[in-house]
């Protein structure tokens, strides 16, 4: 019928903006928290990043993925725009952990092989056509609405791996054991991506519902938006309260994390938790971001936005609880779902990984690390008027 | 009907995330508007208000104000999200003209009572359940589409009790009587933060309409978001027009809290009058802000983003005028709901700002305020990178 | 009927809010490429853009374009506050590319003619009332969806007139010959104004279907989506394969200026190619942008924001291309409709801009330019506290 047809249609490309939105999110959240001489690199990583995984879903992606489109329900464009907004997602959480040294030509590399085989391929067993359908790898029984586990912890297992092999930045752990503090260069950017990611979540997963066209689904819809928003204030509570009782100072940088932590947490389970669950399942999450950070850098696993905490202990996190208290939900197949695309996206993306670093060395060199990836990548500073004191 | 519920609900979780969108609004308003050295401190305080409003509004606000959900017309989640994206507002505007002095903690107490007992009340009287009905004190009457007095005055009355008791910025008034101009640290946050407010606004006027899924209903969310564009757009005009006229420049700042004093003035009626009579009402909005703020300045009062002058004259400005040029509304009406907020806001505001500052001072020290917030509230500073000439 | 009624209100609102982010979209990107002690000035400009030219739209440019309102389809105010949003662009095109030299008063009075009268004019000639039709100016057949030629080639065409008027900024061109590098002073601006922009094309072409409320027409929206975005990708794509073939370096500015070249290549016929066909179109736009902006620099002529190289040179490619592979569109009509509007728009801002320039000087006074114009204009520094290397 063409009401369901017509208000679908209309629905997803509002979400797709509203996803859209979180490509500057990412941008500026990344480009707030780098040091200014690597800002224009981490904005046109960004950039390239929404460019080829974007290009390379169109392309063949998506039918890796669905095999294809199935005639139903509304626009096709307007359900393959929705889809292609999420792709870019999984390679922006990989590069905003490894920035800071990285170079631009394997990152895009890499982001060929996220976006048109690794990423496709979770789809493809979760949401998607499941070629695994039938076999013991099956994890298509897996309840994850928008991705705690198909977007976030694919991306950041990916970036575990890079971690590994490109090492942390330099200086980063003094030979004596500590951990040396890089302050973020631009707290308002900060802020800003932080903010524009939350506004973007509400159409990541109130669009996963897939429908708003019956009193169901419109009801589906808020809830999962009310969830979600749920989910993310109780995450920086908790860090709030958390970083105040233990340094009697607010960080903000740390306050966004646990929201955006929150966030990821009920990614899997915002349409089948209550606002309550969602609270619980958020403050978890925010409180998660917080002991997950330093425990991070214990390992001396140099990841400069805290993507790791907020996006691999979270996904891991949201995806369990949807298998605690979503309705309807086995934590069986939950945990099998968390499983097997964990081995798959962390050693898929270890061996890509380690055969590009072989032909063209993902990290940069020492003096261009030294001097900043703006100028050895970019030959574009960041502000270049302004002078600088460190 | 379906129709109706499914349309209502998308168009409130439309309207509810342009509100959103006023979050980085304010903080990025706030953060250019402020010195650097409080930056941080200024966005710490938005995010928080965001989080502690909206969670006090879900545990009890809510309840307290509209007493309940009656079960109509859209999805309740829906119906709440769009209630719970106003409440942080009015913390907002008490935050902003306190800023570059106030502690975090007081702060956030503050909120609690205003997200929790004083702005659920004014609710509760005016577009909810209203426990006043039948008695002298009864303003259901007034016409207040969107808040020019339920929000904007509410938070402006707290606002002006904080100033009362915390007092102005050291070193803003000489002791010669001069005023010291203490410029805003970074333009174009402040451009990016009232634009984001203006877009935000076509939700909040538009969406206060409550419904879409009737011609008559379509017909007036459209004439709302037109007369709001129209305010905001003349209230700029006319300070760009006087500013010029008295100093051969144009001063940006003044200009965006001109459209900002437009936008306030339209919120109450923005459903009720014409856009030629909206154009009346936002000039003289923008014209009271331009003579506003040289007034405060004159008693004292320092308010270092001019909420009083946007957000107090206009909300009761903007009230008055709904009950002159709007149809089928009355004057006395408006005008008794004016003083009814005021007196309670003010009032109840002080007491709790009052009782608050003997327990845990709002203001910082002295040392503290010379060195900034951003370090003592927070320990981050904005822009760490960047030399300081000032 | 009620449906399509309240859906295309719905519709026309979404599609104005998302186009009204193109103001801070067009403020960001500009404030972030000219020197910092331009930035006020710039913002200024933009804020008085969108100030004067959606007023006089309001006031009588709509009326000239369309001869009223004639009743049909949607609500009248959501119809006006969409073809409202348009008329700002065809100013910010031309006032980007004279930044760094041009005074603003004499500004605000070219966007009284501009948005009062051209762009009135083109719109009249195309898309609206057609005073021209039956004679042999009649350029009605032309398909120009979303303005290709109407919006961005009749604003170019008046900045090309501009720029010969006023001239280059001092020192750009040396006595030599060569062309002095002038940095674009914030990149994170530029990054967050662009992609802004895009995300309002979103709206912008998309909203130009007029309708959403059948199955075709939602069809047709989510393909102009979808070849928006694509146009943009491939766009960014072939600037930064192009770029990094040549420098070795990836140039964010010009990969972001290939983005939208795309995009405006796109809007003259998205609803009427194929994917892949919007693809190559924004493909040839991409590579169009980055051969024409070395290109006007051997010509002398300025453009500090590279608007004739997006906006110009895309605007005819695009309508042109809606020629080649656009089905039922006559490519002579094109060709005719890009001729006519070009000496229109050319001519007719010739003889404005030259007069308004004998009665008020549009250049700023040497001394001026090199101070800055956010000293002489605005009385206001962008970033007052930072000290400045350049």
């Amino acid at each position: 019928m063409d009401f369901a047809w017509v208000i679908d249609t209309f629905f997803a490309l509002f979400a797709f903006t509203l996803i859209i939105l979180m490509v500057p999110g990412f941008a500026m959240l990344e480009a707030g928290l780098v040091r200014t001489k690597n800002v224009t690199a981490v904005l046109t990583v960004n950039t390239m990043i929404y460019i080829v995984a974007s290009l390379v879903f169109f392309l063949w992606g998506y039918t890796l993925a669905f095999g294809g489109w199935d005639g139903s329900s509304m626009s096709m464009y307007a359900a393959f725009l929705f889809q292609m907004a999420f792709v870019g997602k999984t390679v922006n959480i990989m590069s905003g952990g490894v920035s800071e040294r990285t170079r631009i030509v394997p990152l895009a590399i890499f982001t060929l092989f996220m976006a048109g085989l690794i990423y496709p391929l979770v789809v493809n067993w979760t949401w998607g056509a499941n070629m695994l359908s039938g076999s013991i790898l099956d994890i298509s029984s897996m309840h994850d609405l928008a991705g705690s586990t198909v977007i976030h912890s694919t991306g950041a297992w990916a970036l575990l791996a890079a971690i590994l092999i490109i090492g942390p930045r330099k200086g980063r752990y003094t030979k004596d054991g500590k951990v040396r503090v890089i302050p973020a260069s631009n707290i308002p950017l900060v802020v800003l991506g932080a903010l524009l990611l939350w506004i973007g979540w509400f159409g990541f997963n109130g669009g996963s519902v897939g429908s708003i066209s019956s009193k169901e689904n419109a009801d589906t819809v808020a809830l999962v938006v009310m969830n979600t928003n749920n989910a993310g204030l109780i995450g920086g509570l908790v860090v709030m309260i958390l970083g105040y009782l233990k340094y009697r100072k607010f960080d903000i940088t740390m306050i966004l994390n646990g929201a955006l932590g929150g966030l990821v947490a009920i990614t899997a389970g915002a349409d089948v938790v209550s606002p309550y669950a969602a609270l619980i399942i958020g403050a978890i999450g925010g409180a998660l971001v917080f002991y997950a950070v330093p425990f991070f850098d214990k390992l001396k696993i140099d990841d400069p936005v805290g993507a790791l905490s907020v996006h691999l202990v979270n996904g891991i996190w949201g995806t369990i609880a949807t298998g605690i208290w979503g309705s309807g939900v086995s934590l069986a197949a939950q945990i099998k779902g968390v499983v097997v695309v964990a081995v798959f996206a962390f050693v898929a993306s270890y061996i890509i990984i380690f055969v590009i670093n072989k032909i063209t060395k993902f990290r940069t060199d020492e003096d261009n690390e030294v001097e900043g990836l703006d100028v050895s990548e970019c030959g574009i500073e960041s502000y270049p008027e302004f002078k600088r004191a460190i």
